[in-house]
């Protein structure tokens, strides 16, 4: 028996007179056959999720990073829900701020301060525009591929960007220390930061691990031309090093951005920084509305303390691991052969016959009608939450669905 | 007997060392001396909050305009809570969304559609590069001394801001038709966008309402010229007119940002638009982790509902009327001369004798001892939890603190 989405459509059409798109965002529905998809979820706890149909699934998706302990996690719930009964958004800061800030500072490894704020693109928005004024130079070397936010700079949005929000970016490939140094070199002394994820986690391609030599050499590139090295770790952060990505690679950034898996689920970013950089922080006017919101810092300490006592990363890693090298299998028993790339905490599979991946869908389609939530062009993510229950019987799934793309491809 | 704010020092102390500036953004300490006035929230509740040293306040500040129910108000609070513990960041879209956008449909007058982001400057970004994207055209005018948040090309925040970040903005004074008509003529076919708040709220000045003729004015050059009249109704939105603040004037809009009162205190916005806008807005790629979380959306489908049925905007304009003109009459009795401008909701006070703040400053300084919190050279804001009787107890301190400032500066 496989789900049906009646329900979800049926919103989707209400959603459609109301809202651009109906779903905007990472959110929009990617599959190309309307109907054979959930578009709307109704609840969610631990590793799974319930669609407005009723349909149960476990997700791999994990909220796309914020779900590290599970959704509806008690210990984090119980931490927001009695600040906010002491009020959300006050007038004055809270003390949260400052156990927070010191809690991160004990933690990320390149932390000598932090700042707060709601979105990971304010961290790194923030991040860019500190590296131009510790610097007084322009140029910001990002990586083709990356992705920072849909903010105007960035380069994810193309409606509206004019031709001077890109000015100053500079694209380099990922994982390529030649290309940045020639970069820099055409660039010598206008280059006020380089920022990159700590590993390459693009959309619709393979996930690529830096190798051995990338890190150092990048760090001696921004350190010979007096660069500011930002790392953003808001997707990986957390779930690779409770010390950052930075230091899972062996790198020290001078700024690091954090925010998705910072609260497991609560809107709350961070941008954290080493010391030369923090009296250009302090210079800097950054302000929002909420960026001082108490409960979402006692969901992040709640968050960070969870994570650190039952080893989060190694969980994530573990499973994930157990995942990747159990649909591996699956996929060859199945007379098919997928390319999983990136950590396996974090996950990106593709089948190697394909580049247009109607494998993909067809394989995430007929999982997620059997109660398995996967995506076919985006990285997943394994939470903490999710058991060696959840992984056997997605595998079972999985061996299932392989059939069925097998049957309609061939290979 | 006056408070005093011990602790409130003392961790703002241990800030200093994680936090560059120990308190960022708005919430920053504005007094000049240390020690004089409270740096750390404990807990709120209703129109009052408690420092960390256990002094109550009466707070004219609202979280800088969040608050407009009071605060910790049961009904937001429980929807919120309610959703919280069915997950807060979800994998698919919720359909809260969906009820939030028809919400608001209803609710505000030049609203056909609704995107959903998280900071008020969220929204502002989106609304300039949809009214790029919109006309094909890179000119944004922006109003001197106005607030859009503290991205790039907002000028508030003047610390690594390229020359590049603010070349397509040009500035002209708020509520001058004229100067925005010369503007538009000497960049003939290149503005995009008008952005201006419904009416001029800057620091450390007299606020302003528009004459009759301003907002009809500035509709008809932007009729004429194809330019999307964006209106920031941030700061004010709800506290004046259910429908939105373009009503109360007279003016739709063609984009109109909301946030802070939004869902008394959670963190989210919108950016609300006309049809014609439409197609623009379904074609950009605006995304942040948090913008779909279903909690936030609960709590603002519970907030705009109670706003309407208890007519919040009649109740914080008749409170802050009683407020503004009891000030001003306590101040005269006093023999002292404030200026009160604005809406009576959202006012600000000075002292007309002087243009440093110096009287301002020990006026809120001796007040917050005494436990009724304003600020010195930001706009205030009344909130539908306020009582008469806290306006009554207001008055009487404010009574004597006018004397101290008589007292100590002679008129």
């Amino acid at each position: 028996m496989t789900y049906t989405f009646a329900r979800s459509m049926e919103l989707f059409s209400r959603a459609a007179k109301v809202i651009p798109q109906g779903i905007p965002g990472h959110l929009t529905p990617v599959f190309t056959v309307p109907g054979s998809y959930p578009y709307f979820c109704s609840h969610a706890k631990g590793s799974r999720f319930v669609d407005v149909d009723g349909n149960e699934y476990i997700d791999y998706m994990c909220a796309y990073g914020p779900m590290i302990l599970g959704y509806a996690n008690e210990k984090v719930d119980e931490a927001y829900r009695v600040q906010a009964a002491r009020g959300n958004c006050l007038s004055l800061a809270n003390g949260l701020s400052v156990e927070l800030a010191e809690l991160i500072v004990d933690t990320v490894d390149c932390a000598d301060w932090v700042m707060f704020a709601k979105n990971g693109a304010d961290a790194t928005s923030m991040a860019v525009m500190l590296a131009r004024g510790y610097t007084g130079r322009d140029i910001v070397v990002l990586a083709e591929g990356g992705y920072h936010g849909t903010q105007s700079w960035a380069g994810t949005n193309h409606v509206g960007v004019t031709a001077r929000d890109r000015a100053d970016i500079v694209m380099v490939p990922w994982g390529d220390p030649d290309a940045l140094r020639r970069v820099v070199g055409r660039h010598k002394g206008s280059v006020a930061g380089v920022m990159l994820t700590p590993y390459h986690h693009p959309v619709f391609e393979d996930q690529r691990l830096p190798d051995p030599g990338f890190w150092p050499e990048v760090r001696r590139i921004c350190d010979e031309h007096g660069i500011v090295l930002i790392l953003d770790d808001v997707r990986a952060g957390w779930r690779l090093d409770m010390k950052g990505s930075g230091h899972f690679f062996g790198i020290r950034p001078d700024l690091a951005c954090y925010s998705k898996a910072m609260a497991n689920g609560y809107p709350i970013s961070a941008l954290v920084g080493v010391e030369r950089l923090r009296i250009t922080a302090s210079k800097a006017y950054f302000a929002g509305s909420f960026w001082c919101n108490a409960p979402e810092m006692a969901a992040a300490i709640a968050c960070i303390e969870e994570m650190k006592r039952i080893d989060a990363p190694r969980i994530v890693s573990e499973l994930g691991a157990k995942l990747t090298n159990g649909l591996a299998e699956r996929a060859r028993a199945n007379g098919l052969e997928v390319v999983i790339s990136g950590p396996p905490a974090i996950p990106f599979m593709r089948f190697a016959s394909e580049k247009n991946f109607l494998r993909s869908q067809l394989f995430c389609g007929e999982c997620a009608k059997r109660g398995v939530f996967f995506h076919p062009h985006h990285n997943w993510f394994v939470s903490a939450a999710h058991t060696e229950a959840d992984i056997e019987r997605t595998l079972e799934v999985a061996d299932v669905c392989f059939g069925i793309v097998k049957d309609r491809f061939g290979s």
